[in-house]
């Protein structure tokens, strides 16, 4: 078997034999293909696409390439949930509690934030004393004991899939579908879940800009679950501005922690909600979508699901204390209100540009080396379709850095105005199960 | 400006600017664009093509890479012929001497064969004594004098191009009409030619495999020459079968001789006096294409022609008494018949089937390093048209090797048959100027 050969087939379209791929995939970890002939291969892939066949047995070699996590020692059906990335997505800080409440297992592996996204592990560590690494016995304890756990990824999961991302970031091919869906169900599937629910965002501060785009990425993942025999379903979610009024650490923690109280932004009440809907009915506590709904909303209500963030901040080291007084996260120094200068309805908010923004005021990296201040983000006070005056603060932003210009035009340019009240936006647009 | 903003301009069809273009060409060459950068972009190109105005800035930039071949010594306008490759291809030793019986000077630079295509300058040197290396005074001098010599390709032409193909043959993107055009139009102007005449092989044994492609490859370098001030016409011929007779390296002088005697086979009378003809036209010694073909033809009946080829032997070293007796050229210990196994008429002869067998003869190089038998080839006793009765003669292999069965088997392959007389060959499909 030679690359150049596959690479020629790939690239007039014709279908690739799983052997084939398992040699493409093992060959470049082996170094035994250079670099140069898998990007040649790559951009093939980014034109001709692969089917679900190639897809899944793609998924399948990254998966291959490196550990697998062992869950079997934890009691019940374990459902994981992915989101391909977003602005202020704090949904699995309302979920992990939310899903364990009703005693389906959440063994929770997340990982850290780079560029303008933030990391569910970043967020938690906030909390002060919050452990996320936890060895190996405790992990899976506290998942027997208390339904849930959670720690950033350590084991060596899918090095191809890291190796090939690397290259498909210096050669123009990361938006490709069958590499980004088979690159995050690689990891899901590494993970050790047996059922998967994803949120695929879809908008300014997403990968995927299109809806039409978001459901084709949606569909692949999917059907690549079908094919690995993990039932998998995927919500296609609005990211066409950041996720409800929080982008930070300490304050995305603060809005969970309002969201699990019953107090939280209709947009991520309403997705949480659904997410976590979907996995319980996976996980086999309610038999369909809307009975699980109702009663997840009836835990909000009743409080047990602010209860069972408690635990979860107890069991982690965190002080549970915080949850009734939020005000013992980290505080910034500085807090500066952005305000209009002109007046009119909010028809978007660039989620992508106010990711940046909490970057530059310390909220994130731009380098994997970087360090994180917890205590700095954005307060989004006016959200699409907000009827604004010319003066009305627009957004507030909380930081130690004493110079915040740069930050301060971002966050103004993130906001679009139009004359008209804009059509309500959408939350959810598609499910694919 | 970065490496990945261009393969993603290029990624979505977009037209790349002259300044980008030389960014990719001499970042390249400098080693600071990495070889997996550039095989993404080239795959780009082979799914996005190229415009005119992008062709010509590539073209231009493979040449400002190395040396131009300075002609300025030269009176006259000086005519290149190109030959895209082809088995049995020996016609620039016709083409010389004829062009330059008109007075049109023909300073040649010429490769040597690889693979399953020979070349020029390795069918020069089955002359005992003919020099293929001339220092730039005789060469000049020798033009000025005897209106034509030729030499090996020496100088450092296109580098930029050289470690390209090199990337493109191991990553599946050799077969771009841009990257090809802009590859052999390159090393033409590099070599200091005031116009071009092109021979663009299709069928069996050409890199293009159909009539279309190799009129769009025609019109491309056409283009190129047009924007980079080159009269530049090409010619579409046929390669559907081994060009005329004889197949190897003495043998091929063997049968030049012959057609500038005015006994050569038609295809290849015919194409010689076509492509002579067209350069002479842009020499400036006759008005049209016409009266080029006539007066050509008389020159080859007269004797002056022969008489010519006389001349470039003697001046580069050899003994010019092999032209009136070619036995004087090497000569093979073993001739193989190989004859039919059925009956009927030649519908197609693989040309590569029969240049992989010139090879295996010793007529060819596998690699760079291969040293060449001149006395081996292959005589093409039958052609497309014929009819042939079982046990007849098809061809006749030359070698020194006394193993010569997988030349055996694989020649008789290249014949395939038909019952049907088929419609006569065309040997020129098209001109584009």
């Amino acid at each position: 078997m030679r690359m150049v050969d596959i690479i020629q087939k790939k690239k007039h379209g014709e279908i690739l034999a799983e052997n084939e791929i398992n040699f493409v995939v093992n060959g470049y970890v082996n170094e035994e293909i250079p670099d140069y002939q898998m990007s040649a291969f790559l951009m093939a892939v980014y034109f001709k696409g692969m089917n679900k066949r190639e897809i899944a047995d793609l998924t399948l070699a990254f998966v291959d390439s490196g550990d697998k996590n062992d869950l079997s020692n934890i009691q019940g059906i374990k459902v994981d949930k992915h989101s391909s990335g977003g602005v202020g997505d704090k949904l699995s800080l309302v979920i992990i509690p939310l899903v364990a409440s009703v005693g389906i297992p959440v063994a929770k592996m997340s990982g850290r934030g780079l560029g303008h996204t933030g990391g569910t592990i970043d967020k938690l560590e906030s909390i002060e004393g919050f452990k996320t690494v936890l060895d190996r016995e405790t992990f899976v304890n506290n998942v027997n004991t208390h339904k849930m756990a959670i720690v950033g990824q350590s084991a060596n999961l899918t090095p191809a899939d890291k190796k090939i991302y690397a290259l498909r970031d210096v050669t123009a091919t990361v938006d490709s579908i069958p590499l980004i869906a088979s690159s995050i169900m690689s990891k899901k599937i590494a993970s050790g879940a047996d059922c998967i629910v994803l949120d695929v965002k879809v908008g300014s501060g997403a990968f995927m800009k299109t809806v039409d785009e978001a459901i084709e990425l949606a569909k692949t993942m999917v059907e690549i679950g079908k094919s690995l025999n993990r039932k998998t379903i995927a919500v296609v979610t609005d990211m066409s501005q950041p996720l409800g009024h929080e982008v930070g650490n300490a304050n995305e923690v603060k809005e969970a922690i309002e969201i699990l109280k019953g107090n939280g932004a209709e947009d991520e009440t309403t997705i949480a909600l659904t997410l976590a809907s979907y996995m319980v009915v996976l996980g086999g506590a309610y038999k369909d979508f809307s009975t699980a709904y109702d009663e997840l909303s009836k835990i909000i209500k009743s409080g047990a699901a602010i209860k069972k963030f408690k635990e979860l901040v107890q069991i982690q080291g965190g002080n549970p204390e915080l949850v009734d007084n939020p005000n013992m996260l980290p505080q910034s120094k500085y807090h500066l209100e952005i305000k209009a200068s002109e007046s009119g309805y909010v028809s978007a908010i660039d989620a992508e540009k106010i990711g940046i923004t909490a970057m530059l005021l310390g909220a994130g990296r731009k380098k994997k080396e970087d360090t994180i201040d917890f205590s700095a983000g954005v307060t989004m006070v006016k959200k699409v379709g907000d009827n604004v005056k010319a003066g009305d603060v627009l957004c507030i932003l909380h930081t130690n850095i004493e110079e915040q210009q740069e930050a301060g035009e971002l966050s103004k340019k993130a906001y679009s105005f139009t004359d008209m009240e804009p059509k309500s936006l959408r939350y959810i647009y598609e499910v694919i199960q």
